[in-house]
């Protein structure tokens, strides 16, 4: 059971704080702009927005006021994640008026349940009889998970636990259905309960709840199929009248989990199940499923996902299609599928400490998910195309589903509160702890406490990525009686001071060099708590140790003796890993590692097996793939043709966009020979251009034009 | 009324007999292979094909026997279809079992008809009630119109008057009710009516069916516009189940159709309805309606057709986009849609002369509706792309409308029966007649007969093409009691030497001199009939005059004196045009014309607004275009790229699906240099490849493969 116990873990969200430009912005946004936005769309006060019905359904259901359900079966989901978010903000933000609205919210939601647990405003309102009997469609399972993922977090950063105890209700009455002998096979037709089940058993122990995530996932794709033989019962209840039979695959049930070695069907489904399955692999220390996790992982990643991190190619059926099909203008690519891929990565990278589940999880975090959301906070994509020609994006044609510009709202707005939750708990994503350690996975300007050894340690992360790879981290121990109010105080800092001051101990700073960092250098320095002589310049002091990193990520010694051991995690020297640095800690000694990296932009080329992508560049620059957009380059961005050799341009724009790396590329123009004609035996001349690119995750944030990621090489 | 009496006219298919390597082929096909084997399928009587059930409802409707209808409400067309189509090849290759069979299929449709006149097996026998209840959905005009096509083709063919007797009091039911009140605003969901009701009006003279056609293209998208409001009525029936809200774009009613610029919608109904508008101009002599579908038309050819003479760009609702919108691998080019484009630039050709509206019909003929059949004439494409990868092809996807071979049948067998009875009426495409002037169309190589001055004039054409371009057109006038069965005769010779042996008259040959054409040569040689000098190579003989005509397709004057006069019809050096050659007619004079001109297979590029097409070239030889297949290239087709300086080697081979021309490209492969991964920063490796090409009308008929057209240039 030792590789179970190596599990890294988030740091409480009430001990982290971020602050950096660039990611500062979003945690903002969150606080100030999307949870008062998004909580006026659920109670129908955004005139312009499409109406969500949300609190409405709830108001009905709890027996407030009269009237008929509306929205999709899955409509509750909208206000689970969006206590869920508000729940984060409160972690970092304290705002008494939001919480007293979401306690509100939860009064209401109380109000809501049946005497027996049941909770969803579906089937109380409009469907009485249709409970459980509906498995495929229903989503009844899907909205509990997303429901008790909001309690747990509720709870653990309020400590309130009226909304905890509301779902455990629910949660017991699944288990009580799902158990008996007549469900004995049922499974959830959307995965995401699991998720919720395996987070209610982690804050309360109680171990059925665990019992019945792995029974749903052992249970999935197994003989008797329930979801595909469900429409045979006497007592099914049509949801969807949907005329198609139902597809097992779509719903990752046509075979069992760990048999499963390629990532198919709905694309959201798909990665909340590898979440939940990673979840059971650890709790169960099943290797057999963890690797069934790794196999599903490479299959996305080696094959099925775009270099924006998005996935889901098939716009019908939100789905996964096949190896290296990634058409990039008439893709699916749902934010949700992104951020169940960041969910799943987070999972898989605490379990392994692999850095490779860290990449994949800040190019899906850096791209198409913070392309989901408009810089004001106010407009979302649910489709994140590569490519867009907006006159092509008809209603009813097979483009309908691809939208130019982001929209306030949606009918099935599942991805607006998801991309709040997300942003709002970046910091489970950026750092993990174990032990003594702390795994820096993303370079977020932000400021946290952990334990080491008992006694508080205080991590300053400060941040010039995305744009540039420079990045410095202070460690220090807490002083006794040093103001608890930044980051905030918590339940776990009582023992402040268990360690005796001055006593050494050790931090494991394992810090990731991303495949992306050419030339990392590392520097580090400590020095007594009262000398200045560490810092963004200083940092070649007597105490320091500098190393430099080559680009194949292979450390070489230490200019100076050093007790410090640097080794690399990984086994392939393209790759990214994680460095360890280990750090005296002691109240005279703050310690400053500054982590310093080439990060130029570079072209990028897709497999050829791509078609999509044949004969095209992609630029990226770190994390960040760049698009270009019409408003800097004029209009049919396909006529471009790149000239690799000519390089590429790199400058930090301060008026763009609230400030961000624009990048010019050089090549051609296409200018046809013959205008007037669709087709010519006359070839169309090149005349010289330039094309200029912003970060993909920014684009459509002035006004409506063209983009494209790919571009065809000269 | 000068312009009116100026229309085109075609051969009356049993006055012409075609008989060449390229388009006997298929004639063949339709008599031996697909009159039987669609008869078997609309008998359900093909155990691997989907059910037609087509015979079967009009037997239940009939009373025959009793059962459920079954299959979409427009089912009945699927019949006469084909009984149009065998009406056609009656005309050129008599059977008596056919026509047997043919009799006994309209005497069932009589036993089908209501006695009021109304017939339409859906209504009849499932849903009596809704007849003219949903004119959105219920294609029963649409139905209608392609019975009355069917009953005047085997009225025009057989002199049999028994369905066309039907079909006449179906129309005066169709008078009755769309000019009463309740009807006044009333048009076809469904566009096709309007063209059989001329169809009608031709052979009746009954000048009511030409009003009613008339006001059905009057009446559309004209305020109060009747689909768009139909469902408000009390009576209305729900047909489809549609939950999607009535598009008027979708089926043209969205505004008047001579305010129509651009083609809109659903590319089969549009292009219907434009020919429809065409029959209307013409008998209305409405230069209005004339100027409309002349923009129609280049909307279409200028902006929204495929190099293949493919129209309708969206999967979804099978309809044009926007201009320039042309993806490859998704679109629909539906079979019928290039049909009916035929069947419009037809009517537009005989109409104004104007050479264009051939090209465009020969395009979508030898291209997209030749694609649309397998060689063995067993199975169908429905949708035509022209890039295919079967891997991405998946049901339950954006991409399930597309398939990698063509199917048996399919549940909505429009295309089948609609090939049929295009390919077996090709006559009528290839030349048209008007007065003594025969214009040569299509180099088909066929034999017909024509009046000039009352006299019966033989026309032989045989053709090399459209492999290359070699063309001998054969004119002399029949001799008195020269035997009549080839071609067959008809009731129109009986004033046969009414003209007095010997008299000069003169057959103005109106050569068409297509933009493919490079470097025409004509040669023109009158001889004795007994005079056997005149032939393939000896046509510089006393006679003969010789004429080149250089590549912008001018003319210059003869070389030796000469009574002929050369002028060039249309406006555009580089494009096609008519030339006129006077032929002078005696018992004693026989003339041939040999045509001949280079047709180098050659690039073609795209608009550059044509995003899909980038970058890209695509291959012609004269009407053909080209595409690459697996097969003969292996898998990846996109990881070629063509090095268009290294030209097109053409060999003409035998052994090659029946004897085609194969195309050989010459360029580079790409090869990863990090095949195992995904994303890539090291650009990968060209090697040098060829490519071989087969016209894309012969492509997917050597088993499952990729496909391409366009071709990404080095």
């Amino acid at each position: 059971m030792e590789e179970k116990s190596m599990r890294l873990e988030s740091v409480p969200l009430n001990k982290i704080r971020i602050a950096d430009d660039f990611w500062g912005r979003y945690m903002r946004l969150v606080t100030d702009k999307i949870l008062p936005y998004q909580w006026e769309v659920l109670n129908d006060r955004v005139s312009d927005a499409e109406p969500s019905h949300c609190i409405s359904n709830f108001e009905i259901a709890a027996g407030r006021k009269k009237g008929e359900f509306q929205g999709f079966v899955f409509q509750d989901t909208d206000l689970a994640k969006w206590i869920e978010a508000a729940a984060y903000s409160l972690a970092f933000a304290p705002d008494h008026k939001l919480e007293q609205t979401v306690d509100e919210a939860i009064e209401l939601i109380g109000e809501a349940q049946c005497p027996d647990g049941y909770i969803n405003t579906y089937f109380t309102v409009k469907e009485p009889e249709g409970r459980f009997k509906n498995l495929s469609e229903g989503h009844e399972l899907y909205t509990a998970g997303h429901m008790m993922e909001a309690a747990v977090a509720y709870y653990e950063v309020t400590g309130k636990d009226r909304f905890l105890k509301i779902m455990c209700r629910m949660a017991d009455l699944l288990c009580d259905v799902f158990f008996s002998k007549a469900y004995e096979h049922g499974v959830p037709g959307h995965q995401e309960v699991e998720i919720g089940l395996v987070k209610l058993y982690r804050v309360t122990g109680n171990r059925r709840y665990l019992e019945l995530a792995k029974a749903f996932i052992d249970r999935r794709g197994v003989e008797p199929n329930y979801l595909a033989t469900e429409k045979l019962r006497p007592d099914w209840v049509d949801v969807f009248h949907n005329p198609d039979p139902y597809i097992p695959e779509y719903a990752q049930s046509d075979e069992p989990v760990k048999m499963q070695k390629t990532a198919r069907g709905h694309a959201v489904r798909a990665v909340y199940m590898y979440s939940a399955m990673a979840d059971l692999a650890y709790e169960y220390d099943d290797q057999e499923l963890l690797r069934a996790c790794e196999t599903l992982y490479e299959d996305i990643v080696g094959k099925q996902m775009y270099i924006t991190g998005g996935i889901g190619q098939s716009g019908l059926y939100e789905r996964f299609t096949t190896d290296f099909d990634l058409p990039n203008d008439r893709n699916y690519s749902e934010t949700c599928a992104s951020i169940g891929l960041a969910l799943f990565c987070r999972r898989m990278a605490q379990i392994t400490h692999d850095e490779k589940y860290v990449s994949t999880m800040e190019t899906a975090l850096c791209n198409t998910v913070l392309a989901g959301i408009a810089l004001d906070g106010e407009s979302f994509f649910y489709v994140n195309p590569l490519e867009v020609w907006p006159d092509n994006l008809l209603p009813y044609t097979s483009m309908a589903h691809v939208k130019a510009v982001r929209q306030k709202w949606f009918p099935c707005a599942c991805c607006p509160p998801n991309i709040a939750r997300t942003l709002a708990s970046l910091g489970e994503y950026a750092v993990s702890v174990l032990h003594d350690s702390v795994w820096i996975n993303m370079f977020v300007g932000c400021e946290f406490e952990m334990k080491v050894c008992g006694a508080p340690v205080i991590v300053k992360i400060e941040s010039a990525m995305p744009f540039e790879g420079k990045v410095k981290i202070a460690v220090r121990k807490k002083r006794t009686g040093e103001d608890d109010s930044e980051p905030s105080e918590g339940s776990q800092t009582e023992d402040i001071g268990a360690l005796m001051d001055g006593a050494l101990t050790e931090l494991s700073l394992m810090l990731r060099i991303p495949s992306y960092a050419k030339n990392s250098r590392i520097s580090v320095c400590t020095k007594d708590a009262d000398d200045s002589s560490c810092g963004n310049s200083g940092y070649q002091e007597q105490n320091a140790v500098a190393l430099e990193i080559s680009a194949t990520g292979i450390g070489r010694e230490p200019e100076t003796g050093s007790r410090q051991s640097f080794r690399q995690h990984g086994n392939d020297h393209s790759e990214g890993s994680f460095h360890e640095i280990r750090i005296p800690l002691a109240y005279d000694h703050d310690t400053t590692v500054i982590y310093e990296f080439d990060m130029p932009a570079e072209f990028i080329y897709a497999n050829s097996n791509v078609r999509a992508d044949a004969g095209k560049v992609a630029v990226v620059k770190g994390p960040m793939v760049y698009a270009a957009e019409q408003i800097d380059n004029g209009a049919n961005l396909a006529a471009f043709e790149v000239d690799t050799e000519q390089g590429i341009t790199e400058e930090y724009r301060a008026d763009l966009l609230g400030g961000c790396m624009m990048l010019t590329v050089h090549g051609y123009r296409l200018v046809d020979d013959e205008p007037e004609k669709l087709y010519s035996a006359a070839a169309p001349k090149k005349v010289p251009a330039v094309l200029k690119l912003i970060p993909y995750a920014y684009w459509n944030n002035r006004g409506q034009g063209e983009m494209t990621v790919w571009m065809r090489k000269h």
